[in-house]
């Protein structure tokens, strides 16, 4: 499914609590939601443990694939928060107290309680550009295509549209979902051939689900094209009537 | 940290639903728990999209590399499920109906409901090992090292068990977490010096959370060194009682 003005973007999730499967990785879909309303799309998650040699890596590896790479987590004040120095060492820069985020954390704590490790979270490539963080006050960071954020959902969430204007997306990816009540193997035949109608335009998908007593099936419609959206919507819709399949819902 | 006997996984989701954001990932949790249940340790986790060279790529990388390969999603009857052909190619063997496994489905359909859709998935490398389902019939397979389940994860999650006396783990790995009342710029020299004393045998992780009104920090140990991982805690115990912070729960 190629766009012609694709952006693409990679996430790397450091933390091995999500290897241990303690923690359900939940940034992933914060991020891929809010990048696909800039017209950027996802096109790789790897989750990777908080070793530096891993870091810096897959940090090289990715920002050469893609136009953005997302990094979640490792960016605290304790000892198993490598992210900032590891990216030194991925762009071979150098890692060290960063001026404005030293002054920001300054402000942000009382006289007396901006102590070594709220000290560690200044640390960085020196020469790095900040994210703002309007909930707990360290800043994440970037350097080039390379977007260091924190761990903590919430408090990722509330940073991440201070980058708006920074990224430079491409046409945003629209998408339409049609759920129905019926089985994936009642459908798939014609399904499959509305795909290869609209193969280069629109990509379906198809997901069984049961929730609230209810067995059925979503379908997934995605494009940059919204005129090719809306024929291929039309096609389902007819061929779901035909059928006398109930639409449970349409979203 | 390395474990003499370690044994490593590397999990695969394959999925445009996790990319795009719609469906976040429960199936690692799951997975890892489990895993490490039998002493197995994740190591890398990868969400790639449905496109079959990735798909290809990203097994033959990682069954290199870890001592089991798990793939969850695209073994349906869908046209986007391709899973089972792709497994095929990257292993160059025969792709076509598996005689087991299409015999475990005409019995599970009623008569004249085995349709096209449902018999497709019965095809995969007609030399795979099958991994039953007792929730909807349709068996997942493995081949050497990677195993390969569906996407659904109350389906997942019920397929597992199946295969505890197949897999070959190391130790276990056990864990403790010990969540406090503090913040982790209070704690970050004290912890950091503790896990530099069990650097080899316990991997000490430190997680901010905000729950139920209350901000803390959990303080996840892992080993599979029984002695050292209750020598360790005995230590942060200790610490904490001295400085009077509050332990909110130990799990």
């Amino acid at each position: 499914m190629k766009n012609k003005k694709e952006i693409t973007a990679g996430i790397i999730i450091i933390g091995n609590e999500v290897l241990s499967g303690r923690t359900k990785d939940i940034n992933t879909s914060t991020l891929a939601k809010w990048l696909n309303s800039l017209g950027i799309e996802v096109k790789e998650v790897r989750v990777i443990p908080d070793i530096e040699s891993t870091i810096i890596e897959t940090v090289n590896l990715l920002r050469i694939k893609f136009n953005y790479v997302f990094t979640t987590g490792g960016i605290g004040p304790t000892h198993d928060d490598i992210t900032a120095e590891s990216i030194s060492k991925a762009f071979n820069l150098k890692y060290g107290f960063h001026k404005e985020a030293y002054s920001i954390l300054e402000k942000y704590y009382k006289p007396g309680e901006f102590n070594d490790g709220r000290q560690k979270m200044a640390k960085m490539p020196t020469s790095a550009k900040l994210i703002l963080n309007p909930t707990s006050g360290a800043p994440g960071f970037f350097v080039q295509n390379v977007f260091c954020l924190p761990g903590v959902p919430s408090i990722l969430q509330s940073m991440i549209g201070g980058l708006n204007n920074i990224l430079v997306g491409g046409d945003p990816i629209l998408d339409l979902t049609i759920s129905l009540k019926t089985v994936e193997s009642e459908i798939a035949k014609s399904i499959s051939e509305i795909q290869n109608k609209y193969i280069k335009e629109v990509e379906i998908g198809s997901y069984p689900f049961f929730r609230a007593g209810k067995l059925g099936v979503s379908i997934v419609l995605r494009s940059s094209q919204k005129q090719k959206l809306e024929k291929c919507s039309m096609e389902i819709f007819k061929f779901v009537k035909y059928r006398g399949i109930e639409i449970i819902e349409e979203v």
